[in-house]
């Protein structure tokens, strides 16, 4: 390649394996818009970028493409009219496969500099990602920005930075010499070449397209196979942004830009199971719902796949310091977002007999009306609630909330619809907080979006049993507790371990249980049904790519 | 635990780790049996040990356990009349399960220090072990010695060592600081436990039961996986043998012995479905069929499925210095053990107008009956032949050497039967070598056992597209190949990574095609059907444990 995109971030790339080695806060994308980290044009330049993208055609060429409109529409309450370049699957796999030939014998330093490259240039364009995402997930701005810019290419680097790390303790070449007692030894020249599985697929989902989409993508590209992005139909526009610049970067370092394509189509046509099953794709990312999922697992046998499902995360609450602080911290997740998130709690366990604080005890009541009333004072400025809620992504999250009422259970705090200051036609509600008794059927379900439940159980044992067997059962992302005990801590950690899921305790400051930082956290553990990989680790990019050795006398 | 196996063998582990990244020749495992590695009395205690063993009730106590008679029969002509402990598939998953919870929380170091200690012990039964492979697989003394002990061993060690190494990188706590402008920064404390999958199954192969068992055996158990092993029906001594030797080191350890489990069973019934289907079973690793491997692939869906499966092994020969040389290779490569090895070569493609050599053209026939008569002169003394060859392990070989005649095709080297000077009733056949024409569908399925073809084709370049596309569509392990052309040896090599196999040039003195060596060749890649992993590397173990982490604020 022209440019040595590799020695370019090698630096970049020592500090990320570096980081996820160690485990301790690091990232080279700051998190702030502050015009300090992106200079004083990039917002409004980003913002520009984002509004010359609407009502128009995307701009990428794609051989033998024709167009389709994307039918995007903003939960903000407009529509972005903007079409796109379309390939249909069997075209877009036969595309993918010639560009792979090529791709392959680059190796390992082109794959990594190349996606470093990619990486930094998603970086510059995060205002503008920013919008597309606020505009087809729903996320407030700010959010929109963190958890689609620098956050989502955090997780892409870390993947980057595995892949790395995975391929470069495969010697290029050796001399192997067997001694043969007093005969001279047998003397080898050995050589092993790093090989990818072949055409990648990354099914993007609705909520966090970038976020959750950078790790699949990134470490497949890094490890040389190519990669067919495919976007969910109401969430292409931040994908279409991310593959046009990866083509970008491809066609500079002298590779053709097929490597990375990007196949939009429309909600409810077979796009997604024909290139799953494609027999030429050999690695699937998902992210998205359960039932899709374990479709995937089951049908498509021909490829590695990697799911993030659904899960049912829980809360165990069995003493606390101070409870409106926890009380706090826990509606502050479950309004993030409206709750639109992999990681936002459900279930609230509290014993039917109340708890102990550093006030006293508390009853069941209290605790449950303590969490009411936080997400009613979180909620009370519109034009605040507006920015921290988002709007609902799509119209089965607001059924779903009418589902939720219909159950007849108590309302802790009813769903309210707020107003937003800027957007006419948004789609924003509070969250909706149910009192149900533990063995409930319904709660053994996820409801995506702003539902949750504070449950009764007998104990705090039971609590624990029942976090313990859910996970196990519904799968789950994360847990939380609350207790000030350290007898009930290590239980609940045991349980944690036995369910393997993530554990969260004690939390009532700035850091809530729905965040995970790439580098230092884990996200999910690929060790119960709400996800079968983890973000990241080396389980995550081994696979993605083989090693072919020869080897002959010297 | 009462002694620290962990600080025993911590050097050896250092040790196997770095040659495990180097790829340079490295083995603690002496291959030759002589008294000076294994000191004067070892051979006789071994032999002595394995003669107590027949006839009688295997010395090893299960809790619950009824008694079965083995049925296993030497290849060479005698019953050894052993019975086992036996549990039904539900018992012993139920015991299994039992023993994990102890076991899982023993942590990394508990793990990997039991599993070092006990192939230290295993090395030390080299001598007994090497005489139950003998009488089961069929496998001359020698290679029964070697690869049934110190090299089943080293991938045993080796599969520990990726595990340590993947293991070791998690932290076990790290202090998380996160800046916060002009603010304290976030401080938390972050701990991340290793667990592992749960009860995990190993299914042993008839030919190699240890070199193939030990490494998904040492794999899940380093791993802090509980292992049950279920021989296959006509190989079980060796491996009970290994599960003796297991439980007690679990035992002096302070573990629940039932960590390691053995389940014989009779050949035909359910025992090895119900074990890899069963919920609580979330790791198989299997060799032997495609049908088998395939049938686990596809219905033991619960688990993470590794498996080897049928391949065809090719040679293709283009051009040799010294026709004589390869050829010699070439039959060793056959003879061995009577072809009954997974890498040993079949189908070996020669133009149809000959070939180049250094001392001029040589035809078609001149290069077949060059192997043909390296063949006969291997196999001329009987004595010799005899321990080379071994005997055939299965009557289904037996019968495949008969239909493998019945195809109709030119003998070029017909299969002889062999008396061993020792065991009357040794079953034991020489190569069976047959002309066959390129695309004759006898050709693209596995014979396995003493069955080999030499391949008219049109040229090398058909030659290497056969290879290639034979690799793809019936998988393969090893594929060997003559040429003293540098271009061909690039096509050849991009054909091999193109379809994910291993790749032999030149082999014509003390080294084959079918041997690869611990720590530095991979066995299998992964990437063809022959395979789904590769013996070893990090994919093959890092999918076998999990991170669950547990964080707080400080």
């Amino acid at each position: 390649m022209t440019v040595d995109f590799f020695e370019r971030h090698r630096e970049l790339l020592d500090r990320a394996v570096r980081a996820s080695a160690t485990r301790e806060y690091w990232s080279p994308y700051p998190e702030s818009p502050s015009p300090r980290n992106y200079g004083e044009t990039a917002g409004e330049a980003g913002r520009a970028a984002f509004e010359a993208l609407r009502g128009g055609d995307f701009p990428m060429q794609v051989a033998g493409a024709d167009r389709m409109a994307g039918g995007e529409r903003s939960p903000f309450g407009f529509d972005l009219h903007i079409t796109y370049p379309r390939l249909s699957p069997q075209a877009a796999v036969a595309a993918s496969a010639r560009a792979l030939a090529g791709w392959r014998r680059a190796g390992p330093r082109a794959w990594v500099g190349v996606s470093l490259e990619i990486l930094q240039r998603l970086n510059r364009a995060s205002f503008e990602i920013a919008h597309a995402v606020q505009h087809t997930t729903g996320q407030g701005y700010l959010m929109a920005f963190q958890a689609g810019g620098p956050h989502a290419q955090d997780r892409g680097l870390e993947a980057v930075a595995y892949a790395w790390q995975e391929m470069a303790r495969i010697p290029e070449q050796i001399v192997w010499e067997k001694p043969q007692g007093k005969q001279d030894p047998v003397r080898m020249e050995k050589h092993y070449t790093v090989v990818p599985r072949g055409v990648a697929l990354v099914i993007g989902c609705s909520t966090f397209p970038t976020w959750n989409g950078y790790p699949g993508l990134f470490a497949s590209l890094a490890t040389g196979n190519t990669v067919i992005v495919k976007p969910h139909p109401t969430a292409i526009l931040p994908l279409a942004i991310t593959v046009r610049i990866a083509r970008e970067v491809l066609g500079e370092a002298g590779y053709d830009p097929d490597v990375v394509l990007l196949v939009p189509h429309a909600a409810g046509d077979e796009t997604a199971q024909a290139l799953a099953t494609h027999p030429q794709v050999k690695i699937v990312d998902f992210t998205g719902s359960k039932a899709n999922g374990e479709w995937l697992e089951q049908h498509a046998r021909q490829a590695q796949v990697y799911t993030e499902k659904s899960g049912v995360n829980t809360v165990i609450v069995d003493s606390v310091d101070d409870l409106k602080a926890a009380a706090r911290n826990l509606a502050f997740s479950l309004t993030l977002y409206s709750g639109q998130m992999c990681t936002a709690p459900q279930n609230i366990y509290v014993p039917r007999d109340g708890i102990r604080t550093a006030q006293g005890h508390a009853s069941f009541d209290e605790v449950a009306d303590a969490i009411a009333a936080a997400l009613q004072a979180m909620t009370a400025d519109e034009a605040k609630a507006a920015d921290l809620l988002g709007g609902i992504q799509s119209e089965a999250t607001l059924a779903r909330i009418e589902e939720a009422r219909g159950l007849g259970m108590p309302e802790l705090a009813q769903s309210r619809a707020i107003t937003h200051p800027q957007f006419d036609g948004a789609r924003i509600r509070t969250p909706l907080l149910l009192r149900a008794q533990a063995g409930h059927p319904a709660i053994a379900r996820e409801w995506f979006g702003p539902v949750a439940f504070v449950v009764e159980t007998d104990s705090t044992a039971h609590s624990i049993g029942l976090a313990r067997d859910s996970a196990h059962e519904n799968g789950a992302l994360t847990l939380s507790a609350y207790t000030t005990d350290a007898q009930v801590a290590r239980a609940v950690r045991d349980a944690a371990e036995d369910a393997g899921v993530s554990l969260s305790l004690n939390l009532t400051g700035g850091i809530f249980v729905n965040q995970s930082a790439a580098f230092s956290d884990f996200h999910g553990t690929g060790a119960n049904p709400a996800a079968n990989a983890s973000l990241c680790d080396s389980a995550y990019v081994a696979n993605r790519f083989r090693v072919v050795q020869a080897r002959w006398h010297i």
